[in-house]
């Protein structure tokens, strides 16, 4: 673990998603997990599947933080470019990977293994492979990135597989604290309370559900302590306003 | 409408989205819409409440696609700066502007429309408001950037306010044909069936059901009649494969 905040950008690819047809799951279930490993997810980017853009979002992103994951694009089918495309963006061959290839060898019946499937094994020179332990086909890590499926189930296997070797920070906790109240009544209190309370940020999200409304108030900070201080300072100016504060607890830290 | 391809990028804005304590509903909507209008959305990006790093993205991406459009952080709360970080993308003051503060004193009863709420009417010099039917406070349009509400129904109103400005180019329709055949045995087929059929582009997407496993295949394009003949096309391959393709009829066209 490092003193200092360790982060991470995540690179949806996927005309899929773009269109609006495939509702991606993986964001939240990543942001959850790094999150838990002390390593915050600072941004998002979906790109098309065309080479030149996963090219360029990779090669920014990969500049500017400490972990990059990629989701999407490494099936056996003519769209799923990513596996060049990482090549490209590290300047470095694509090379059927003999590893790769036996992977692939161990798990299909003689036979079955056509030139389609094999383009699976295509991996960039020098990268590492992530097991895949629901279909084999693996994905892989070059440099600071980690190019693993877009199916869920597949992905998170491959986190699992990978989450070992990531270095972490300072985990994030947080505090979750819900009241009717709207966010214009407690604007400015709300600010006064992050003021006092040195590493606590306060986010502040409103709901309207069944008619009611009210907001979700999330604190969050590396200080376990630091939080509850806050929480039951949040508490009581809620109820100086007149509302009635509710304590959430949830089992995952985000 | 034009005959070019019109392009837009989502910019979503907010710690909760990149936490994973919220899951983004905005998205699938916004692109559904626009593909509806002839519009592509050809990148989303999910960026901090961070005003450097929300100006940054939207100078980035206003220069590079026809529409914008941001969700997230134009409440009355200390944790809503989009406002403030558009005024500074575009180098204008942001103003408390008359209008809105209108249709806030509209809205609130006496005495209730504080310093905190009166921030909402808070807008970069020289943008055109976005009506928000729902609770009022406004969002904008400067430039070729439209600033909305990240509350999914308060969204989904400043869109169709918005929607009959959007210039749109050709309207990409889809088919999606489903089998049960493994991607594997199907990519160099549907590899020529793309080659086949010029103006349509063809994605695989494997699903895994129940124990069960097989592949959507999306084809979009402009041309209708040429989507028909590639979708057919494609189901005559798939059952001289042995599969059974099975015709998706969707009401959108995405």
């Amino acid at each position: 673990m490092e003193d200092r905040i360790v982060t991470a950008c995540l690179v949806i690819i996927g005309n899929e998603i773009l269109s609006g047809r495939t509702k991606d799951a993986n964001l939240p279930w990543i942001a959850a997990r790094l999150n838990a490993l002390g390593i915050e997810l600072c941004e998002v980017r979906v790109v098309p599947d065309v080479t030149a853009r996963i090219v360029e979002a990779v090669n920014e992103v990969r500049a500017r933080y400490d972990h990059v994951f990629t989701t999407g694009g490494i099936g056996p089918t003519h769209d799923d470019i990513t596996a060049d495309a990482i090549a490209r963006a590290f300047g470095v061959a694509l090379l059927r990977d003999p590893r790769a290839v036996a992977l692939l060898q161990a798990h299909y019946q003689p036979g079955q293994l056509n030139e389609a499937r094999l383009r699976m094994a295509n991996i960039p020179e020098g990268a590492d492979l992530i097991d895949n332990p629901v279909s084999r086909a693996p994905g892989f890590r070059i440099g600071n990135v980690h190019v693993m499926a877009g199916v869920p189930a597949i992905m998170q296997a491959m986190f699992d597989a990978v989450a070992p070797t990531l270095k972490g920070g300072p985990v994030v906790h947080s505090r979750t604290v819900t009241c009717g109240l709207p966010e214009g009544v407690l604007a400015a209190d709300l600010a006064a309370v992050e003021q006092r309370h040195a590493g606590v940020s306060i986010g502040s999200y409103p709901w309207f559900r069944m008619g009611a409304t009210g907001v979700s108030l999330v604190l969050r900070g590396i200080d376990g302590a630091a939080l509850d201080r806050a929480a039951a300072d949040l508490a009581a100016v809620i109820r100086r306003l007149g509302g009635e504060p509710v304590m959430e607890q949830r089992a995952s830290a985000r």
